[in-house]
Parts: C-alpha cells; sequence; structure tokens
C-alpha cells in the first residue's frame, strides 16, 4: 500500500504565516500617514497619503528607506525632518504592537518539537531584519534553522534556498513540509523542490489562484493548528 | 542701575539637557551586548563586550550602523545575523525605555511658556534622529523653533547655528539664554555668539573643567527647574 514516508522536518515561512503581515503593514504606515498629516503633510485624509504612499513602496520595495522623504517630494513640499520623524516613530511603535505571532502559532510549534519534527524557517528578504522579526515574535528558540535568502544568494521560488535548508537538516524533501502563503514563492518553490507543500490562507495572498501546476499546493490550510492533522494523516 | 534687557528666548541642548542620554546609551549597549551573548557572542562577560564596542563607537561615531557587525570582526566570529538582530532588539527596547524626559522638564517649560518666553532647541546631529527623540521625550509641541546642524550646515560650537536660531525667532544674543551640559560645543558656543550660557551639570560632561575663559559659562545649575530663579535674577 504506497511506499511508508516519515516526515522528519516542517519549515515556515514567516510573512503572513507566523503574522499577520499584511495588517501590520496597513496599520503601520495608516499611521505613519496620520501622525505626518498631524505634523503639517498637507493632505486632505489619511487614505489619500496611505495610497500615495503604496505607489513609493510598489516602485521603490519595501526595503527602501526612504518611503517618507519621496512622499515629501511627490507632494512637492521640502524635506522636513520634523514630519518624516512623526512617520518613522508612529511606523515602528505601530509595528512592534502588531509583531506577534498568530494565536495558534507558539502551540502548533510547540506540538510539532513534542512530536520530534525537526522545524525550519525559509524565507526571502534582509537577514537582520527577518531575525529582528523573529526574535520580536519570541520565536527564536523554536527552530533548529533559520535560511534567508541575503545569506544563500537564493530566493523562493528558486530551489536552492530549500537545498540549503533540507541539507542542514539532514532531511531528503519527500520527507519535508513546507508551509506558506504565497502561491510563486513558497508553493511553487517547495513543489519543485520536491517537498510537501503546505498553503497557509492568509494575508493578502489569501485569494490568489495557482497560475499551473506546479502552483498547486498539496494541501491547504486556514489556521497553522490544522498542521496537525495533515502531518497525522502524512505518517499514517 | 545698569541697561535694562528682558530676557525673550531659552534656547535648550537636548541630550543630557533634556533626558539622559548617558545612562540610555550606556544601558542600551550594556543590553545589547547581554543579548548578544545570549544568541552566542563568544564573550566571558557583559563589561568586556561593553568596552570592546565603545572602542568600535568611539572609532567609528555613534551614528554608524555597523557598530555590532564590527563586534563580531574584532571577536573573529563570522557575521551571524542571529546575533545581530539579537542586538538590535535590545538596544531599541531599551533605548525606547530610557527616551523619557527628566521629571523637572515638562513643568519648567510650561512655566517658561507662561511668562511668555520663547523656546527653542539648537542640536548637532541628524535631523530625523534628532526629531525621533524630541516626538519620543513628548516634547514636540513646546518648541517655536528646533535647528539641527545637519539641516544648517553648522555645528556648536560655530556661531553659525545659534545665529540661524536666533534669526528665526528674531531675537537678539544678549536677549538669550542657551542651556546645556557640554563645556566644548554649548557654552563655548553659546557664548561666542553672545548668549547667556547655562551650563546643566549632568550627564557624562558633568565633571568637566573649562579650557579657557570662553568656556566658562554665566551660570551652573544642577536641575533644569533651577532655570526658572535665574530668568528672574536677570529680569530685575
Amino acid at each position: 500500500m504506497g511506499k511508508q514516508t516519515k516526515i522528519k522536518a516542517v519549515f515556515f515561512d514567516i510573512d503572513d504565516t507566523l503574522f499577520d503581515s499584511t495588517t501590520l503593514a496597513k496599520m503601520a504606515r495608516m499611521n505613519a500617514v496620520k501622525a505626518m498629516i498631524e505634523s503639517g503633510l498637507p493632505l486632505a485624509n489619511v487614505t489619500q497619503g496611505y495610497n500615495l504612499l503604496m505607489k513609493i513602496v510598489n516602485k521603490y520595495g519595501s526595503n527602501y528607506d526612504k518611503h517618507f522623504d519621496k512622499l515629501l517630494e511627490i507632494l512637492g513640499c521640502e524635506w522636513d525632518p520634523k514630519i518624516i520623524a512623526a512617520g518613522v516613530v508612529a511606523y515602528h511603535d505601530t509595528k512592534q504592537a502588531y509583531l506577534k505571532p498568530d494565536p495558534e502559532v507558539v502551540p502548533t510549534l510547540i506540538a510539532l518539537r513534542d512530536k520530534g519534527y525537526k522545524l525550519g524557517i525559509i524565507s526571502n528578504g534582509k537577514s537582520v531584519k527577518q531575525w529582528e522579526k523573529i526574535i520580536r515574535l519570541g520565536l527564536h528558540h523554536f527552530f533548529d534553522i533559520v535560511v534567508i535568502s541575503e545569506e544563500v544568494g537564493s530566493e523562493k521560488p528558486d530551489t536552492k534556498i530549500f537545498e540549503v535548508a533540507l541539507k542542514k537538516l539532514n532531511v531528503e524533501p519527500y520527507e519535508a513540509v513546507y508551509v506558506g502563503d504565497n502561491l510563486e514563492t513558497d508553493i511553487l518553490g517547495a513543489n519543485k523542490a520536491g517537498m510537501i507543500s503546505i498553503r497557509i490562507l492568509k494575508g493578502k495572498h489569501k485569494e490568489g489562484k495557482p497560475a499551473g501546476k506546479m502552483m498547486k499546493p498539496r494541501y491547504s490550510i486556514k489556521k497553522l493548528s490544522d498542521l496537525l492533522s495533515i502531518l497525522k494523516k502524512l505518517d499514517r
């Protein structure tokens, strides 16, 4: 009756998988714009400012560090450190308030460790920035390995970043599960690498449809704790 | 008896004048080193790490953003984003906890405004960074003007930065008081600009002795609220 494969490792994406990064980013940017308006940014309302800011974020990328400077520029304002600082303070305070793991995350990670699974993170981004999130989420003691694209020189959906992680834990792809929210990076990448892909329906990618067979997740879950029953099934 | 000069404006330094930046910097760095050791930095104790870190801060300046990377380098460690992120998180959390105005600051500023004085800040540093401090201290609504060296292109003790501030408030130097902790920047600069210099005995410069006549403060105070009696005397 089919070959018996024991799952040895469970890998996770960070953003919109372990915490609600879509809400965090939205609220942080809204509050930043609000604080900037209160400090003199000439805008009629927060929504108008938020939409302009999102155009800047999409154009320059989310790791660019002059979003607020650009917002002033677009509005034809002189550079004003008071307005920029008001935005920075509000952004960071909001970020910290929302940088909490989703409620089922810690119990699920504990249950997985109790059952003997190795746990890892495979994430795209800047290493220090991603580690800051893991530490602020209070999750840094749960993972056996953390692999971030900046250090590997390979980004999801490339298979290399998944292979580096598998090798570090000495696990074959078919012995590993990967959980993420993004079809184009997480699911496509895990499938290409030969891992068991699990899509978590969260955040801004929740409504997306797979563009092709390789983007189809093996399983879909609504919350992280649903993982436990899937693993039970896979190990039967 | 003597000419009657009404004081119109009171200017302030920020660090170690409005808040205890010496303690903040020390505790933030100590806690950063502690967190880095807990994350694997090979050091026998926090003091050893703190002393190494201070050598790096003194060599590269306090606005350099790779202090922790350099600390790993000096210790012969590979670059480790987990250790660096642990330091960054502890540093920022400690900084926020200590970024509070000294207890007498807000009542003193309110009393000064009630008496009709114009209030200003004259500070060396990066504009957004200094504004972030002012906002986090909750003092941004008290000041009529804030002049920071990055925008003026002149640093204390140069007279230009003082002159820019005086001009903005349309005040003559002899109608203005400047309060700061540092003899070499605050007091020398205010004296050269012809303002009434007041030294506040706080922070790491507390024990310093004036090197020459131009570094001698007109008055010395122990806490900001002592300003009120000096101004009373000056206006008599």
